[in-house]
């Protein structure tokens, strides 16, 4: 059964979560396609990556079918099954499930989330893993692990203290409460909302592809260096970064398209 | 005479400021109070604490009767007895000033602090050590340290910036200047804005309450954790938090009682 | 020709850049200048600074003029000379394009940055290295490296994550988007909105200077090594700098003013 598709036009990937009977919620199968989406697109050479799901929702989360006839067994090895792997770039260790939003967080270029409906669990963590949230006025959202008597584990703890305040993680942590987009865009989970959050996401990532590829994938590699660093080695990777770029052809023809009032053209 | 009472309902412990005559100013009587009552719910059976203010204020601050008779000694004696101590968790090492503020910072279960009228200088460093802040419209919040000569130093500079971007800390600090409770939830001084805060945070409690015990721990532990420490450790904690949550008597009660559509009971 | 001028009152320094017939847009007579004067204003006796620029906008940019017979060339050898210096407190090792920015962020004491017009790329950078930004309903602001093939390289990358979340530095650094002040405002990149931002400037300038002069340094120096270390370094700095203010002449008078009713005076 499919659970992930992957379409490429104009150096955007389009990622879709496709299993719109079940809220694209997330079973083993669901983890799988979407670590194999990003190795794909890893691969391919687009430049900016779109995250969607299909239906009436984003995705709404773990898929729980399976777990009440655990009651009295072991709930937990269905819930986390704990493999390590994923070490693509030397950067993070991570398990399966801290992968399916660490793959997006790790690729070289940008990735926007257009969310819409439920954003809720590990779906909420699959969105944190994108560079950009675009949502939907109908989403609503939330960090869902203390339902369960868990805690967020899918590499949530490393993305939301970059997003929101020490208080409102603790909030939404203990709580587990579903958040609506305008409160999630105030508190700082959604870049931004619109009312066709995929037509907004499709048009952010043609801005961005029509930058410069070597930059964009500089910026994304400082602005992680960035949030891992003190300011001394960030103010050294900035002139590391600047220097590799400057005068390579990809910065000459923006230069040279910006000057020919043409849109620049790179290989 | 009486600074601090704590009393104890369905696992909430109500920390109560009583020294309503003098706003619940901190004298060294308070300090001493403040720090026992964290002493005291380190050690309860209490899976949350709400903090709060009897009479017109949460706490207006440093106790200055005395002085007015300083001048031309030596003020600083008065205002700051250092003496270290409170390291119960190996975490922080502290003095009593900061003790005020971090010891609820550090406490294994959630704090919510339900702040009206003055918030102010040592008020607003003990409102700092909760989890979350919720205030009255007509709560009043500074960073006073600066109106004496001083900085902040209960804490607040551990804690703050997990709240406020840098240009507003400076803002803050620098002045002085007291902000009304709506500018102060812009700015992320404070969580959220309820008529009646105490009521609000009574309620919020009793939400956190009813969740999984250990799986709260887990979180505040977590949470705290992600905030000192990189990406590569804050992943493998995800996991090793999980690891001993799952499968054990709390979280399966969690699981349980969800597909019961019952409260969960927890031992 | 002159690109900026000093001018000193009631110890608050006023930094204009006055390239106003372009903009004043950014040269190398430009930088030199800007690093010029905050040289000169760290050797005054000047207790905060405001920084603004002279006729329709605070600074729009790199000045591009000398590019465009640059192409087919090597532009970036115009866009980015590079010479090491300084290093005044030893704290940071910055190239003179970052010094533009870092040398207000070293600073021993507050500047303040009054915005109008346009703050694009190294003007948004400038503005960046300010304490404090205030800006009039018509400012655009960008962080416009992205057009020219290039990424934020001027300390942009220490600064903006301790002002906006993780999503908004990536969508303002891959889009070079301007942004209107008030949602400059809403993420973080403005402090606050003032129909006249000068005035407001050197309002909130008169306030700071009115502080005890070591204390407000000594807020700076903490703030900025709270932004730099962790938890445990930070209490112990809170306590170290409070040791170094206490019973000290600035703080005695401050006290003294305050119970006398009367503004403080400092040597």
């Amino acid at each position: 059964m499919t659970r992930v598709a992957v379409s490429y036009e104009n150096h955007i990937a389009h990622v879709r979560l496709t299993r719109a009977d079940k809220m694209n919620a997330v079973d083993q199968e669901m983890i799988d396609a979407i670590i194999a989406a990003g190795q794909e697109v890893e691969g391919s050479d687009a430049r900016v990556v779109v995250l969607s799901g299909e239906g009436k929702a984003f995705c709404a989360g773990i898929d729980i079918t399976g777990l009440s006839g655990m009651i009295g067994k072991d709930p937990g090895a269905l819930l986390m099954p704990r493999t390590h792997g994923g070490t693509a770039d030397g950067a993070h260790t991570t398990n399966q499930w801290q992968e399916v939003a660490m793959i997006w967080h790790r690729l070289e270029i940008p990735v926007i989330a257009a969310l819409h409906g439920a954003v809720l669990g590990a779906g909420m963590q699959l969105a944190l893993g994108a560079d950009i949230r675009i949502a939907a006025p109908d989403a609503r959202l939330a960090v869902m692990e203390m339902k369960w008597g868990i805690v967020p584990d899918m590499g949530g703890m490393v993305l939301l203290p970059r997003l929101v305040r020490s208080d409102v993680l603790r909030r939404l942590t203990y709580t587990a409460a579903p958040v609506a987009a305008k409160q999630a865009e105030k508190w700082g989970l959604v870049t931004e909302i619109a009312l066709d959050p995929l037509e907004k996401a499709m048009e952010l990532a043609g801005v961005i592809a029509g930058k410069s590829p070597s930059a964009i994938k500089a910026a994304k590699r400082l602005i992680a260096f960035a949030e891992n660093h003190g300011a001394e080695a960030v103010l050294e990777a900035e002139s590391r970064e600047q220097a590799d770029l400057i005068g390579k052809p990809h910065q000459m023809e923006v230069v040279a398209a910006e000057f020919g009032k043409r849109p620049a053209v790179f290989e």
